[in-house]
């Protein structure tokens, strides 16, 4: 059975390498920038806690990368002092993190440089999923890489029944990214439903049961119009999150000459989300934005403080 | 059993109409400012077309109203020359159309000084909902009123399941326009996401696939996403219609005091759509917008030409 290493230990990876090991991987090596986590989880689960990336590389066969951004993404293969591909010939990266297409391609390329394979596989779910190992996982790369993982990445999907193999370098990426903005879309246009039902003082659950018997209901409804209502916005997909994802499709949709102002006006309502001190909370916390009373306001009117909970176990 | 009038008999009208026939009402009279279709449904069911308003009313006891906007709205009921009001002391105002609640409020006036009642009936469904008598029905107006004709209305809302009763009057139709708000958000953004994707060459049943399992999903994907790959935009609701119904939503908010964004980025487009000439389709043509190579341009290259179906049954 593979050695498996886990870069990038936050709530997604950390609950990824639980879910393996509950399985039977042998989780041997984890790192993250912030070491108390990796040395958390590699206590948990009896892995080696790296200090540097090379040393996670040569404990491991297989390795999942789930940083932040971008630049997280690419400083793990890039880095002149330190970095995962060094001693890598033969073994696999599976890149989980939402980043943007070309960084895909781009980490393929050197990977392949290094006689290392690379794939990505775009998570379309959450923590919760994470953990029971039910994770909608989307790959791309090289088939014959896919199949060579295979067996561990079903460990994380059902079963294989929401793992879906989508093409070349960069294809899942670019899935992965429209997802997210149409379901940011939605989820800032149903923010507006509800605030201006509250503002005409509307039957607000009424008014969530027609939206869910009607043309107006959604997934984020159901995952989100709660909290909407109850100022809930403890943290599954930030809205900085979701600010960054809409910002890589709306990359995508410039280079393709495709003019696509929901997306824009929605990417502008997460931004301003982030620049009021929101950028934390929960992407239903665009709510902050629509509902009467909520919210920061610079008027001399005192607006209803928010109630910031701890993030969700 | 209470004989029943019916003005406004294109699709909608004319299916409710059939509905409340075969269910063993009597419809005894109907009117269109489209004289032939009201002779065809008066022929197809033994009633009489009548060329006045007033005439209706006369040989009604319960009137639906079933028109295309505010203006027709407002004229049945305060037209000098010929109007419904005329002689229609006790009788009741069942209005269907998707119109202002301002409107609503208004013509619940006109009706009470004519000793006549009035109420909302909002419909939240389509052609086929409305011949199948399932629905979905949200009213407003006095609650006595609601009470004396919801025997008829349960006929058209599978057995009052689909029936609300939402307050007083112009309560429903600011439900109403909600809904519509937030479908056609949701339906423009379905555009982009399908539409960038083409661009982006991706394969769109997988892309569907993909939205359908996560948080993309919405009933709109379901209803509007094959219609737009597909470009069958045969209507049932027509993108004109869901430009005033947004614009009806932003009419509120902009009384409200509460600025959304995304609302108003999905009025331009589907204003734009009937600008452009496409204003007749099915809201899900708002899709010629954003995939490449369809719709009207002003490029010197050629446009893919519009397959415009005729309405389905």
């Amino acid at each position: 059975m593979e050695r498996i290493g886990i870069v990038g230990v936050g709530r997604m990876g950390a609950n990824m390498a639980r879910r393996l090991h509950q399985v039977g991987y042998q989780i041997t090596a984890v790192y993250d920038s912030y070491q108390p986590s990796a040395t958390a989880i590699a206590q948990e689960l009896g892995a080696t806690a790296c200090h540097k990336l090379s040393e996670l590389t040569a404990l491991s066969e297989i390795i999942l990368t789930v940083v932040t951004d971008d630049k997280a993404q690419m400083s793990l293969f890039k880095n002149k002092k330190d970095n995962l591909l060094i001693g890598a010939a033969g073994k696999v990266f599976i890149n989980c993190a939402t980043v943007s297409p070309e960084v895909h391609i781009q980490v393929a390329q050197l990977a392949k440089k290094a006689k290392a394979e690379s794939l990505e596989g775009c998570m379309a779910s959450s923590i919760n999923q994470a953990l029971a190992g039910t994770l909608y996982l989307m790959c791309a790369g090289e088939k014959s890489t896919f199949d060579r993982v295979k067996k561990i990445l079903k460990k994380l999907s059902d079963e294989g029944k929401l793992l879906r193999y989508i093409g070349t370098a960069g294809k899942a990426a670019q899935v992965k990214a429209l997802v997210n903005m149409v379901m940011n879309i939605n989820t800032a246009g149903l923010a507006e439903g509800l605030g201006l039902g509250a503002a005409l003082k509307l039957d607000l659950k009424i008014l969530m049961e027609v939206f869910s018997q009607t043309g107006a209901n959604s997934r984020v409804l159901q995952t989100d119009g709660e909290d909407m209502l109850n100022r809930d916005h403890s943290c599954f997909f930030s809205g900085a999150h979701a600010a960054k994802d809409s910002g890589i499709a709306l990359g995508l949709a410039k280079k393709a000459k495709r003019d696509l102002p929901l997306a824009k006006a929605t990417y502008q309502q997460y931004k301003k989300m982030v620049q009021q001190g929101f950028g934390d909370l929960d992407k239903s916390g665009i709510a902050e934005l629509t509902f009467p009373g909520r919210g920061q306001k610079k008027s001399s009117k005192k607006s209803a403080p928010l109630p910031v909970k701890a993030d969700r176990p």
